[in-house]
């Protein structure tokens, strides 16, 4: 077996008598594909096992299944067609690879009556993928919506704990470890695309694909809205929510408003969250840690054993997901929702009668406004309005004819606001 | 394929193509075991397939898997263990007979090479069988704790709320549906403690059946304990808690003060709530609705589904759970906890000097003592105490020990707080 990814090997080693029992027989290393041999690990590999000639472990013939766990496109989805190709099985870890070239993979891997499994590429240790797969195939999906990346909710509750602004707490998030030097993948919502992409396609039984996702990320979010939105009953979270109307998947991650006393509103720190509602099961709610190298492991050493239970088994089962291609995708412009409207104006009278009338006539209705805290030196005030359903493509155009008036400073945030 | 219970019936009905999909071939329904044939059913079943004669269903040789939903033990048991002995696959939705006689059940289904899958059995739709025998079986399980019945988290949550006592809140949740006639399983912990044993059974891979669970019901909570628990920032539920000292597991339900910040605190209604701590992936929270036909029909369906597949791709996995009889049950007596303790005491100087001494004497050491309101006119008052971690052994001797001080004139409750 080829694996690669240190915490997964001192599992198979240490806990090999347990695994034994359950696959019904050993489960092996056969060989780890590194970047450097030299780098010290925390778990000693056998001599021999560790090399950085990917051949030595991709065509070695005694390898039933390849796990990968090196991330990015290139060259993990080449590695993962080339061992499918030579009727291996795949345990991966990897979204990216997974959300852009999900569908193929899993085709080919049916072609070949082999087995592909991802469950660590949601959310690490969370089960995820296994439910979607197997615990809910009775129902049909009604919606997903996660908080599916732990630097942005790192992020999103220190802002909401202490009032900081979006720059110094990514800034300390760096320093602690929680960002990454590039943060752009996590910061603007591309890393819990690729995630939502995977869910959507099991979740629809149909090709969700990562460039169908809408997203947009956590930067423009300041302490004025973290403060507004707890006024009102709102957390503020980077929700990934797909859902289905119709024949028309719609999966879109964004910053949303969470009523306070949902679940997800209480999700907090590096923790992540998925909620999937279905049509048997109603709600449902998957909490944990979604990252990390010992909840990825426990994730992938599953997906591994499953696989090595039926190798060993000689009982592979068919794998048919049987993906519709006739879903369509709808557009973010097409979404209905709430949204929560943050506007610097000059303080005199009738700021409120023009930022209606724009509103107003794009058929968007306001449910509140309150006018905040005013600044006399700079003549100016803080609006902020709530709406009732309204109509995205509405909200965008509306969005530019405010910023167009005179007695509007600024547009501070729009900000979608979620209640299921 | 032999089915009992109408929502499954309608859902292998009405998601034929759908579930013949996954299965790769059709999954038929072969006859429907009933009490009474002429009941009114929502769903409409073939002629034919409908029958009060056991036999007509457990001996027909078109039969490959036997789906029990008429819960209880007899004859359950007796009907399950002759499918597998007449190998056939099992799916059941029954707690009571899993937490009796699961570990027997599942050697003889090993020695028929048939499998038994019961995800049903403990919260309904909430994947929680599948992921400890799948998901985590490359951790650790360091302890369990569930929200596991809805029945008496419903009758908390509105005790908490409404500042309730327990009888009258029980009379309306029996009058609302929410509770049964007789609500002796549910309010004494009894439910809850069946469940307990089956997952406790899978999470530490050894035999913990029914009898080892030490369970105590929610009958003696009172509206002044929500009162005190809510002032010191604790909500009560009625928790379902496993661990593992040692070589010993540890299995009991009983109310709890559960800090009002953890998530298990903030389940509400009649929902479930399973959380599991494993070595890799840390805390995982299950959560949603524990009951109802539609939620057990989902996990009824997948475990059929997933079986159907095996089948259909003469690919049974070895169902080899590997349990051990090695362990022991560590008795209640020999837990440690903290404890709130409510006193009714007589108004006068010198109580919690003797209430102090008592506990001193037995090594348990208070945190908290709060002096509640006095009643003037039966001069007495309420004394509430937080200890620090004490034995079992000891609190049960402090209990005897206070009630027979004269300066005590009741003790109220005394309730395990739990923090983990």
């Amino acid at each position: 077996m080829g694996v690669v990814g240190g915490g997964v090997a001192s599992v198979l080693d240490n806990r090999r008598e347990q695994l034994s029992a359950l696959v019904g027989c050993a489960v092996e290393l056969k060989g780890v594909l590194v970047r450097d041999v030299a780098k010290p690990r925390a778990h000693q590999l056998p001599a021999g096992l560790i090399t950085t000639d990917p051949r030595q472990v991709l065509d070695n013939p005694d390898v039933d299944i390849v796990v990968e766990l090196m991330g990015g496109q290139d060259p993990a989805l080449e590695y993962i067609l080339g061992s499918v190709s030579q009727a291996r099985h795949i345990v991966t870890a990897n979204k990216e690879v997974m959300a852009r070239h999900g569908p193929s993979i899993l085709t080919a891997a049916s072609e070949k009556g082999v087995q592909v499994l991802f469950e660590a590429a949601v959310a690490a240790g969370v089960p995820i993928i296994a439910p979607l797969l197997r615990d809910l195939v009775a129902n049909e999906i009604i919606d997903i919506h996660g908080i599916i990346n732990g630097t942005t909710n790192y992020i999103l509750t220190r802002m909401a704990n202490e009032g900081a602004d979006f720059d110094a707490t990514l800034a300390d998030a760096q320093e602690l470890g929680y960002a990454e030097a590039d943060p752009t993948n996590d910061i603007e919502g591309i890393d819990a695309a690729y995630k939502l992409a995977v869910m959507a396609t099991l979740a629809f039984r149909t090709k969700v694909m990562d460039i169908d996702v809408y997203h947009e990320g956590i930067t423009k979010l300041t302490s004025r809205d973290f403060l507004h939105a707890s006024e009102l009953g709102y957390a503020i979270k980077l929700l990934a929510i797909a859902d289905k109307v119709g024949d028309a998947v719609q999966a879109r991650v964004h910053p949303a408003l969470v009523p306070q006393d949902m679940m997800l509103a209480k999700v907090d720190g590096v923790l992540n969250a998925i909620e999937v509602q279905a049509d048997l099961t109603g709600k449902l709610l998957f909490h944990g840690a979604g990252a990390g190298s010992m909840p990825t492991t426990s994730a992938v050493v599953a997906d591994i054993v499953d696989i090595a239970r039926n190798v060993a088994g000689n009982s592979v089962p068919p794998s048919n997901l049987a993906l519709s291609d006739s879903v369509t995708i709808r557009p973010i412009s097409e979404l209905e929702t709430r949204y929560y409207i943050r506007l610097t104006t000059t303080d005199r009278p009738g700021v409120l009668a023009q930022v209606g009338k724009v509103l107003g006539d794009l058929n968007i209705s306001v449910a509140s406004a309150i006018q905040k805290e005013t600044d006399e030196v700079a003549q100016s005030a803080e609006l902020v309005l709530m709406t009732h359903l309204s109509s995205e493509s509405a909200m965008q155009t509306a969005i530019s004819q405010l910023e167009a008036l005179d007695v509007v400073a600024e547009v501070g945030n729009v900000i979608r606001v979620e209640e299921w």
